[in-house]
């Protein structure tokens, strides 16, 4: 298969865009061939307009038929073989084995979605039956059934070219749930999304559904995105992504004339807290873990940990901070996933670097290395009260670093986590005694976050029913939903009831 | 009891308001006493201070402490006796029976909550094992279970002086859920108001729960409700009222530093289908269902009937609009609920009256009758493509008036669904031959509801577990969550997952 550079309208390649940007190989700073094509306003208007007709029919179609195209996009994916791992490493500088583990999660997430509805439960069916005899009114007979909202925009980040993107979680719990799909392609790795794009396409097609469930659409800036989510036809939006461009697409959405729920994954630090008898008992061993957590994949994971609070008293806590000093140092540099991304991480660590009161253990940097496209890890130090007192150390740093926070004691600690905002994850190291202890820690970090880790790491997501990716603002824009996990479904979903309905008139779940 | 006109601040009475506003009787036009003191800047801000510093252990408290809560509510306001009622009718003008009637619908409601969140399932808990032994990775022992959001803000509607507002279904799910609600009164019935939030006040301290759970504003105007929604500590609303205060509220929410869910239920038409061979079968009952339906309250309903389009070249449709016609003309004059309800049922009535093309049967008028205070019902009609082609025919007119669309068939009628916006309800009155034949009626009326009728009427909502009060905008601001029915709570939670979490530190209902 080539890879054509052009944008896909329902089953149609779209060829009109004048507009082009091409993919960088962030490893070694080459552009990658063909040239994509920016998707024109009558291409958006026109996928919006198919993803509009076929809403209907799609939300009604049987389970099975959702479930059979969920499984057939993953084979399709499957059968694209190493074009797909080799575009996937290209466009990202990420190793092979993460394309594999990428590919693997994302037919994985795809056929987990493809159970779910194929089991009665799935669409929370209710049934009350009437009563004719109760006073002072009859009771009618009402059934409760959860059916698709409409058209879902969906919008993908960098750092995951399959997972998160075209046929990922998004797509995935959408489609499942009946609703039609428009992908904005990440400009970062367009050859990866084509591809994958044509393979949903092909899937579409062996299933019989209408061809205008599915699109996507290419740009390399931001009028595409922006032009997407003010099409009438779009019912929600799926972002994962930077703050500000959230935030941008939130404050269209709402001000559209009909207003849409947004679920955006903008931003979190993902705090760590080190409770003084854990740390004591093994310092090494959490100083190794964190480290491998901190650069996993270049530390460009939204659950990467950006803030480790630890109670800095102790023998231990010293030797903790030497030991994930020595590792951070011993690091060897890595290709960041784009220009952009380098150039935020050398602005994040400068502002760190250069906060009154924080100290740099180690020197990171977003250009050494092999080449100009590499970045090496970091590690910065300061008080609990330097950390609470300065709100730039509140957000973010996209990339392999974190702050050391020391805390005289638990007392110190607790303020600390008091001016953090809504996080993806909150983990804790701590001995039953740390816990019967650490008295209003827990239920601080639990206001706060989405999931609670005890004595590991947040770094890798289980795919599974009972997961959370999710948070209070800023960690996503609605914390009622997740975008990992079968609940992630629910964000499509709106009730319907059907009072004194026939049964033929009925869903068949709520027949009896 | 004596009705005091003070807000209440968590337990305690707000004394320092100097502005002040009173209720009018709207079927005599006089004043109640005493005078209401509109809360302060200060006092909000008290409010929402209290409400933030409750909400971590009224969240984390047992479930069984929040269901007996409710329960002592409506104890509590069952207890206040006939001053509850006579209140209610004086500042409503609505009778002695349907203030009864609501009351038994409030305190039924705080029950149901209570029953739902004493069962073991209710805040969906999940639990996935871990597998040490699976390949490439161990898969983590993961719980999930949905928590409270954090404080709310509830408005209420001036139609429900007590099922809608201070212990209504959105004070009565957020409360359950484990959210401090702050209540701003609705202008019109603040006695009413008052009497039931010094019934929670008391139900909050036998409850031995932090005072801060709950608290009570008075405003005039607009100014109070918008300062609500602005205090940090809030976290979600809950709102019934008109599309432009609504629209207003849900603006301020968007655009706050971290901006927060809003469900506010604004408008709906609430459109009837009469298909031929139903309408053929009985028209007489059929007008006296609708007539029933539409001035039932005085037409101060959100599911009240403002709009039936008919399949009209039959005799039995001659026969249908005389009838109406006639119970129409014969509706005794009722009084509205307010001035303000009054003067925009009187520009509703102008509005459609005069637009061309359509016919005036019966001329309703807000103000003849008993006095100033009073409304008459009023008749209009129209073609389909009259209806179709001018939008202000697609806005709710709240009173007691419906409009007749004249469809020469079912493929008349089909265009005229598809222009709706979303509604709360559709009802279809049709012969199973006639929905055999109803081609793509149901679809559309499906992708724009959040309940569907079959030969019945749209008022009177069942508070159940598979009630739907809810439909894409206008009708809500977001039609995935209802806010009458046991599933009104989802609106008030988010899930938290705990991974290795020791067993100690899980909610209870994540034990084993």
């Amino acid at each position: 298969m080539n890879i054509q550079g052009l944008s896909l309208i329902g089953d149609e390649p779209a060829t009109t865009g004048a507009k082009t940007f091409q993919a960088l190989n962030p490893s070694t700073g080459e552009s990658l061939v063909p040239a994509f094509h920016e998707a024109t306003s009558e291409e958006i208007q026109r996928a919006g307009d198919l993803a509009a007709a076929a809403a209907s029919q799609f939300s009604r179609c049987p389970d099975r038929k959702r479930a059979a195209l969920l499984r057939e996009i993953a084979i399709e994916i499957e059968h694209i073989g190493d074009e797909l791992i080799e575009r996937f490493t290209a466009e990202s500088g990420l190793p092979r084995g993460r394309a594999e583990g990428e590919r693997a999660r994302t037919c994985g997430q795809l056929r987990m979605f493809a159970t779910l509805i194929e089991s009665d439960e799935w669409a929370d069916p209710r049934i009350d039956h009437a009563d004719p005899d109760r006073q002072p009114l009859a009771k009618p007979d009402t059934r409760y059934l959860l059916r698709a909202l409409g058209p879902i925009a969906v919008y993908g980040p960098a750092n995951f070219p399959l997972a998160f993107t075209v046929a990922g979680g998004d797509t995935a719990s959408a489609l499942a749930a009946g609703c039609p799909v428009i992908v904005k392609a990440h400009s970062s790795h367009p050859g990866t999304s084509e591809l994958i794009g044509r393979a949903i396409v092909r899937a579409v097609r062996t299933s019989g559904l209408p061809t205008g469930i599915f699109s996507l659409l290419f740009g390399g800036g931001r009028s595409v995105g922006t032009a997407l989510v003010q099409h009438p036809a779009i019912r929600g939006v799926g972002f994962t992504g930077s703050k500000s461009a959230g935030r941008q697409l939130l404050d269209l959405c709402n001000n559209r004339p009909i207003p849409i729920p947004f679920f955006g994954e903008l931003s979190s630090l993902n705090p760590v807290c080190l409770l003084a008898e854990a740390l004591d008992a093994d310092p090494v061993k959490i100083a190794e873990g964190l480290h491998a957590s901190v650069t996993l994949g270049c530390g460009q994971f939204c659950t990467n940990p950006g803030l480790v609070l630890y109670v800095s008293d102790t023998p231990a806590a010293v030797q903790f901070v030497e030991k994930v000093t020595n590792l951070i140092e011993d690091t060897p540099p890595a290709p960041m996933l784009s220009a952009s991304t380098r150039a935020s991480y050398g602005e994040g660590l400068a502002l760190v670097g250069g906060m009154p009161g924080v100290e740099t253990l180690v020197m990171g940097s977003p250009e050494t290395g092999l080449g100009k496209a590499s970045a090496t890890a970091a590690l910065f130090r300061c008080s609990a009260d330097v950390f609470r007192k300065n709100p730039p150390l509140h957000e973010e740093v996209f990339g392999p670093c974190t702050l050391l926070v020391e805390c005289a004691s638990l007392d110190d600690m607790i303020p600390a986590v008091e001016v953090l905002e809504g996080q993806l994850t909150a983990t804790i190291h701590a001995t039953e005694a740390d816990l019967a202890a650490s008295g209003e820690l827990l239920p601080l970090l639990e206001a706060r976050v989405g999931r609670l880790v005890f004595n590991g790491w947040p770094t890798g997501v289980e795919v599974c029913a009972s997961m959370v990716h999710s948070g209070p603002w800023p960690a996503t824009t609605d914390g009622r939903f997740t975008s990992v996990g079968t609940s992630a479904i629910q964000r499509w979903l709106r009730p319907i009831c059907w009072q004194n309905a026939p049964m033929a008139e009925l869903p068949s779940s709520l027949r009896e």
